[in-house]
């Protein structure tokens, strides 16, 4: 068995739904699915119940994941109609502040050109902005951003037209940088065989030009995210599905199966899931940390064998090639290939004074 | 009675409906009510019955206008999913490009940042690109253009976050330019007075917030355009009111009675109703052309004595100071402040070979 060493990944959009939604998942239970997928650190979306919009919410789930996480976090904050003014004085204490420009899981969609412009200008120019924004939102967001004289991070870019408005403005200087999610890379609406249900996530599934477009612009791509979003079979089979996938546990796998295929490099792998985010969202070195990977091992994802309460996967039975046999994090074994070594509470929050 | 001289106004905004809904305007009818407001050019939206999306279209409303126009007109191609590739041949012969991001009257709607990119690519750069582009959709408007490399201009805005973006971006450089419409500076949603039916517009009367950021923004505002879109009353009272007001025979005056309360000066009024509009879009001079104005006529429009074939006004009754009393065009008296003298097929297409 070959090994490689390669650094303690990054996550930077994860949905942890702990407090009001730990049935789909809670910070033991994402912590455990990143640590088997090679991640040591996730940074969590705020659109969790309650949300996470004011210095009570974030509190509670400062407090949350200090009791239970077993890898690092960060923790966004997310925007809304009442917090414009609120939030700049918590940046010091969150991952990066979070725009909700298009339909998504939970509510905090804003709906007008008037709180973006001002939650642009409001949060601090040296703290990370994101957004989900599809279409003429994702251009509105990169606009609004640059007028405010500050730099954006687009979410889960999904479709043709948007990678390449990216594409576009880095050229021309604009501020932005932006993730993709293995599902819109590897999946496609039309050919996804996932039932209906399971098949809903927000940005839907695209066309296969859409995921060609994100494979021809890896170059503009600055990160690989999941966009881990938990929700059990029972309410992916249920009348109102919720959108979303888990995607922690097989996110690495999935890219280290496109090396294999000769579709990218491990360097590129590195710089999406390491360099990349820990640059953009300035996260502190993790010392003596690093993730061991059998390049070679050939496995299939099965639902009911992860970590995270999900207990599916859209990657169900997929042939894959290379995987995670052991992560050590701060000098400690965290995972061995079949555990989970570290113990709830292990995890710092990446903010925190040293 | 004192006397006004001013250049022949340009009205870059103005539904003709000929074709077919002549019922609620045509070429002569609304170049009638053009010459009793005192404007000599007006550029004609393309959300037509048939809409003006191809050579054929055009060649008709070409036709229309040549044979019933008393004033001088342009017609404006409208942008849609089917015809990308094909206008820029046409430019040539069109007064610009219109984009519809937002819900408006008529079909030609567009909801992909592909559509926008797209149409911002293909049509001639050094051709008028205007965008009928509310909120969100505005910034993207904006920021479309500028990849694109071209400039774009801003149809009716309505709202302070829309006008406080426009200013941000033309601070920043960015080579776009906007008009604004008498009803969104002069009525408001709570206040219009105006019944259901009538009240409906697009974009909407906006609140009382709204139109003192536009009187506040006055000098980021390239022109003043009357967005006239007649229906008729039995249209406006019926089940599904279409949207839109008439406005070429009062504009003027309401700018004019805004100048005798010292809310404007006469070269703001010029600014933004000749030089501004004729360069933005490269219309010709019209030689031996004026209008002449009473500044301190007092009277009040009543629809029952329009020349539009809608009947009806916004401003019904209002009490106004400053009136048209005589438009020469080209030499020829065509209007005396009573009649139209100017006959149908007078007009001359702006983009017509001298």
């Amino acid at each position: 068995m070959s090994v490689l060493c390669l650094p303690g990944l990054i996550d930077p959009h994860v949905h942890v739904r702990d407090l009001g939604q730990a049935h789909k998942e809670d910070w033991d239970s994402a912590t455990a699915a990143a640590l088997a997928g090679g991640i040591t650190t996730v940074l969590a979306m705020p659109n969790t119940q309650p949300p996470i919009v004011d210095a009570a919410a974030l509190t509670a789930y400062e407090q949350a994941a200090q009791a239970r996480a077993r890898c690092d976090y960060g923790l966004y904050l997310g925007a809304g109609p009442g917090n414009v003014g609120g939030l700049a004085a918590l940046a010091p204490r969150a991952a990066g502040l979070k725009l909700y420009l298009d339909a998504t899981f939970g509510d905090l969609k804003m709906d007008t050109l008037d709180l973006l412009a001002a939650h642009c200008a409001a949060w601090p120019a040296d703290a990370p902005l994101l957004a989900h924004a599809e279409g003429n939102n994702l251009a509105a967001a990169i606009l609004a951003a640059h007028l405010a004289g500050r730099a954006i991070h687009i979410v889960h870019v999904s479709r043709r037209d948007e990678i390449e408005l990216i594409r576009a403005a880095k050229a021309r200087g604009f501020a932005v940088t932006c993730e993709v999610c293995p599902h819109h890379l590897f999946l496609t609406l039309a050919g996804s065989g996932l039932p209906a249900g399971y098949v809903e996530v927000r940005p839907r599934l695209a066309a296969a030009a859409d995921a060609a477009a994100l494979w021809a612009n890896l170059d503009v791509i600055d990160c690989f995210a999941t966009d881990h979003a938990p929700h059990t079979r029972a309410e992916k089979e249920g009348p109102n599905p919720p959108p979303g996938y888990p995607g922690l546990e097989t996110a690495l796998a999935l890219w280290l199966t496109a090396v294999h295929q000769g579709r990218l490099t491990l360097e590129d792998i590195i710089a999406r899931m390491h360099t990349g985010p820990r640059r953009l969202f300035n996260l502190p070195e993790q010392p003596d940390t690093w993730i061991e990977v059998d390049p070679e091992q050939e496995w299939t994802p099965r639902g009911a064998g992860l970590f995270s309460r999900a207990g599916w996967t859209p990657f169900e039975g997929w042939p894959l090639r290379g995987r995670v046999t052991g992560v050590t994090l701060r000098g400690q074994r965290v995972y061995d290939g079949q555990a989970v070594l570290a113990p709830p509470g292990a995890g710092r929050n990446v903010r925190s004074r040293p």
